[in-house]
């Protein structure tokens, strides 16, 4: 098989779905911020009883998922069905591991909604983070479990 | 120092840059894609050769740096002056490492956009390779350089 | 019961409604826009005889439905299958009330979306009335009508 | 003087500013959600020690006032130097008052810009508690103060 | 029989489509670049062994498709099921024919879906010749064939 | 010279445009759309006393110019300082000719923004009388005027 969305010709278009069965479909993806453990503490707890940090970048990932289509150049537009953006903060490790959940009853799947919303709310916390750590890394940014569509369901090892 | 963005009382706002000077900056970001040597085959060159691929993600990270501030919630909009994508398949190792550059003439620094810039041109290319691909990862998502701001030049060592 | 959206730990997500029948589902809601009568007539007739102000705030009205999954965070994506605005001007009182209705044949119901159209379609108003009255005030945005849905039809007395 | 856009001939157009100076400039805006009292305790804290419903509407709120362009049809896109939300929640009275600031370096004023932040901070509100409350109520929504440009500074009495 | 969207009193709304039934729709347009035989050989081959000017065009015209509803104030959102864009360089003549299809299972037509990708598609050729033609012209731009919904398939003839 | 964006290597990107002087620019752009008398005649006046189609159109005109850059991939954002369109109906003809004027105070030509905000009033034109004439065909779309930057003022012959 060869790439999804490209011709013999080598041009790529947003390829026809409309034979597809609508079915229930869900993606869970992840990624993860590596700053320092102080950083980590000021996202999750510590000196901001009352902080919006995680809030603010949970949204940007939730509102990043519904805006999948206008970023990914062929994916096709999906009614997203729920979208949930979990954070585990691990303030020894100095790392912030993000858990995006994207459900929808649609033709296509959508772990491309899942990464989306799992990455942009990565970025979203560099931004809040990167007057005291410049140097933190976005990594590990894969889909981890997807069930619905003909591919059959699949999760990565624990 | 505390969070960007944050104030004391832990609610996040877009903060006052009015008084800041607009200056000339630029920021180069980089992310890779690892996957399989052949589907990096597959993406440069190869079976492909008028492939469209590199192109659709070029242009979804460059169409992405100008969309930041709807992405990035805190961010502020800034009249980006450059933005460009560019690719170094590594068909041996199986990775595509994507280097974007923008540079805007403002008051705030364009990490974000091309942070932005870099990871969704991963993501358009792990769209594109996800049929072949499923396991597919992107990583090393950080900023290479930056010039211009108060803050000072500085780069990653190469 | 609690808030909608927001789980038991505090966190708001967008929440599963896969699980919900598609119905017809319409709402009804509006605005008024309290100015000076002198003002009213500018918008409504007088010296406009083909005035567009009206039309601009109408269209943005109905361009602002649709556009609801990407102004209310957690609101899901909907197919609008109708959405109309309407002015009542009232010269003697110097208000005009807008009044929105959108229908969907989906999974949610649509109230956010006819608030939207009517509150926006004020703001327009406002927006082309403001160099005569800085002091212009929107109010009364509420729902007036719902049809459709689980929790049943209901309209506020007239 | 007659409606701001609107030619003599009626139609409406975004009008030519580029021979205005560019001046710091700031507008404050208010929305009052009027809702109940065990409602507004939700939203503000009680039951929600770490509740994201006021840093969601926020995050709306900043995110429209870049929107506004986008949603106003004839206003004319500013580069945003700030953006604040901030919520006055009064339990007793069942309300909670919206404050938007929002500043630019720039052409024309902010006071569109800081009255869409307050509506939509009100609206993402009022989505997160009509499952309590249908009838919820948002209104007062007008400009409070402006600072900057020819028309003068001006601020309402308190 | 009237114009689309209009009601009786001359006001344009988004009209109800939610009693329509779902089909397969699909339609083509095409739009014609016209410039000169040497920019047309550049677009095509000859200088650029690996050129991304017709891929660039060819995703502007795929993802303006799908912000159909966001540029045409009373056009109904749709979930686009394919999307292609094709080019008919001709050297000789110096012009490139626009071609683009897009199919959908919904409740309306997609012509104008259809119209907006091939004329978005001509605009960025535009856009990227303009530099050594500024006298390049887009004409053309028709609905060459339609299938689905109650008003019959039809072409136009070849 | 060679195309616009497209470096030696073929690749296309948004190219810098940082050291270029800000001068006060702007361009006119037509479009033309072709129907029957009596569509003209049904959007330019007639039957329809108050009729929104042409404030509709327009309005689509002057919201794309503002989505340029999100349309055109290569195209910088600008801060639009002006946008009108103007019809020109010749019910003899069966035309409905588009003159669309944007101005700014920046470092690129606005020659894009013209041409889209020309073309989408003339697509959602299209829109609007597609039912009664489903042949209806735009052409014509090229830019008339241009003053400001380094290439010089020019316009076409009348």
């Amino acid at each position: 098989t060869g790439l999804t969305h490209v011709r013999a010709d080598g041009s790529a278009h947003m390829v026809d779905v409309s034979a597809k069965p609508e079915t229930s479909r869900e993606a869970t993806a992840e990624a993860v911020l590596a700053t320092r453990p102080d950083v980590v503490a000021m996202l999750a707890e510590g000196t901001l009883p009352k902080g919006d940090a995680l809030a603010v970048a949970r949204i940007a990932g939730i509102m990043a998922a519904k805006k999948t289509p206008e970023l990914i150049p062929l994916c096709h537009p999906l009614p997203l069905a729920k979208a949930t953006v979990d954070f585990e903060p691990d303030a020894a490790a100095g790392t912030v591991r993000i858990l995006a959940t994207v459900k929808t009853r649609g033709v296509t799947g959508v772990e491309m909604e899942a990464l989306t919303a799992a990455t942009v709310a990565a970025l979203a916390l560099y931004d809040m983070t990167k007057a005291v750590d410049k140097h933190a890394e976005i990594g590990s940014v894969r889909v981890l479990a997807k069930t619905g569509g003909k591919s059959g369901d699949w999760s990565v090892a624990p």
